[in-house]
């Protein structure tokens, strides 16, 4: 692209490091991921990899966009102090849908209890940076592309199992965003069509088995006939509640019942996994989210029942990891959207 | 592109038809459809179009794959005649997988009792010309998008409901093959994990319910308490036994329990096609095979259930249509993957 001519017309201005397009291209990318729960914004490098710094604290969405957006600014001008001079091209946040990508607002949000609050514009005018806003699965699904578990896979699958199932796909290194910007919505594809009712309104959706609640609602509904679980003892010591977390950690100390209802989660979110591989045969599915700590509890009899039930040849041509960046995902994924978006490229 | 200089150099030998490139360019391409009932074979005209004749017999796969070249090869010696003259630019071939398509190799078909078949080369041997062999089912979906009733969609699914139920994806004009080169597999999305026992070893895929002998199974199961139905008396009247195809008739000659079972069989169809638009979102699912005769008792409840499950974006985004050349869609989609492949572009 360049030719000599105009490498002697910049000559004279590149100084700073190894060349003129190296002193020129910004240092860091913000990321931001805007979760119900977490808040979390750092600074990944421009050409990737390790984030320079990352700051979390709670959202408390409840508090109003406004006051999240001044605590992003704060978090982001308190990294870029830290990680000394160097520019700060832009900022990409990743947070829950439905979204207008493009208008830059976040249309009705479940998760933060927001309606038609542009993230984008409040976001810029609190940086002066340039901001792009793009829905967190497929944040999450695009920093496990391009930093994490699948980097550089032609075909990824990104999976996060939290309060609902997050899906996000990557081919070709771009987000697959479909006809209506709406794909991805692997959590919603039902498993079990006269099955268990799902807060979307349908039935036998796996986020209705496998979510965080689904794995807790499942866990107490065969509590009462497994009397020597320790699962409620566990979970009465920690939140109270059972939740996933509480069976994952009875399952880690043991507890058969336990271990038996995540084996019975593996398989059942193994069918939508299957499904997946059987569709699209991609080369990687990354899987995170919190239920992941229960490792091979989780992962063992997922890729059992993944071969079991589908195409040998596509099972074979598929990897299922759990994510490398688990906590950073998301935020390293936003920050990578702004970049393809106002860069082009990875 | 065609600078005057072109124009004026190619003009002394551009006296047939408008011009010197499409004199020069071929005027058909041969299609052909190998199914294990019907084998179709036809010329396409190169820039698409009503295929310019059409020959249809019997498959008869069981004379074995020398004779099935054989038939068409003569087959399309026919059809050559018959449009008078006019280049061949070649032959697509679509045929029942799993198939070895850059080797051009029939790996093994149940539905034909093929195995190992080098048909690419057997075909091109019997005719002189090259040729390429792909899926039927992708075959067929890029029919849809090339001639058919979703042309030139940015991304279109086809399912052809038949013995099984095949499955294709064509996003940007490009059958979507996935890391394993099987991809599509829509026939064995499980919408019902612990439901009806696939052929294919999994539980409760869609193709175990919707194919053709998964409605005629459901149908008899429950003929015995259906006391007052007409079916089992068309279908006595007609091949004899409970098929598909007497239940479509049975529907549309005012069947209760029959018009039951279609509607039973749409709504089923209806989770795999919600699960396809909640993680596809696309522009268009073209629908074809034999029960799409039942027209509105199929695609009535079809669409209705699907507005029910899916996410309204992702609908409001997506047209579920019949197929506009169900008998041809497999043999014209098999011709426009030879000239993609061999001359690029659709």
């Amino acid at each position: 692209m360049r030719g000599p001519g105009r490498d002697a017309a910049g000559g004279g201005t590149g100084s700073r490091g190894t060349g003129r397009e190296s002193a020129a291209a910004p240092r860091w990318i913000a990321g931001v991921d805007i979760g119900g729960t977490n808040l979390r914004a750092g600074l990944i490098p421009f050409e990737g990899g390790v984030p320079g710094v990352v700051r979390r604290e709670r959202t408390r969405p409840e508090r109003g966009p406004a006051d999240v957006v001044a605590r992003v600014a704060d978090m982001l001008r308190s990294a870029a102090g830290e990680v000394g001079r160097g520019e700060v091209a832009g900022i990409g946040v990743g947070c829950p849908g439905p979204l207008d990508r493009k208008a830059g607002v976040v249309l009705e949000t479940p998760n933060l209890g927001w309606r038609n609050v542009p993230l984008r514009d409040l976001v810029a005018e609190a940086t002066g940076l340039p901001v792009t806003v793009d829905n967190d699965a497929n944040c999450a699904a695009y920093g496990e592309w391009w930093q994490g578990a699948g980097k550089g896979a032609d075909r990824l699958i990104g999976l996060t199992l939290g309060t609902g199932i997050g899906g996000g796909i990557v081919i070709g290194g771009e987000i697959y965003r479909g006809a209506s910007d709406a794909a991805g919505e692997v959590g919603h594809m039902s498993v079990d069509f006269a099955g268990r009712l799902c807060a979307c309104g349908s039935r036998g959706c796996v986020e209705a088995y496998a979510s965080g609640p689904g794995i807790a609602a499942r866990a107490v509904e065969g509590l009462t006939e497994a009397g020597d679980s320790r699962l409620a003892e566990i979970a009465l010591n920690g939140s109270g509640r059972v939740t996933a977390r509480a069976v994952c950690e009875a399952a880690l100390r043991g507890d058969a019942y336990s271990r038996g209802i995540l084996t019975e989660t593996a398989r059942i979110l193994a069918v939508a996994v299957a499904n997946l591989v059987n569709l699209l045969s991609p080369d990687v599915i990354v899987v995170a989210g919190g239920v992941t700590a229960a490792g091979e509890y989780l992962f063992g009899p997922l890729g059992e029942e993944v071969r079991r039930r589908a195409f040998p040849s596509a099972v074979a041509a598929c990897r299922i990891v759990p994510s490398e960046i688990p906590d950073t995902a998301g935020m390293i994924g936003a920050a990578g959207v702004f970049k393809r978006t106002v860069y082009g490229g990875a």
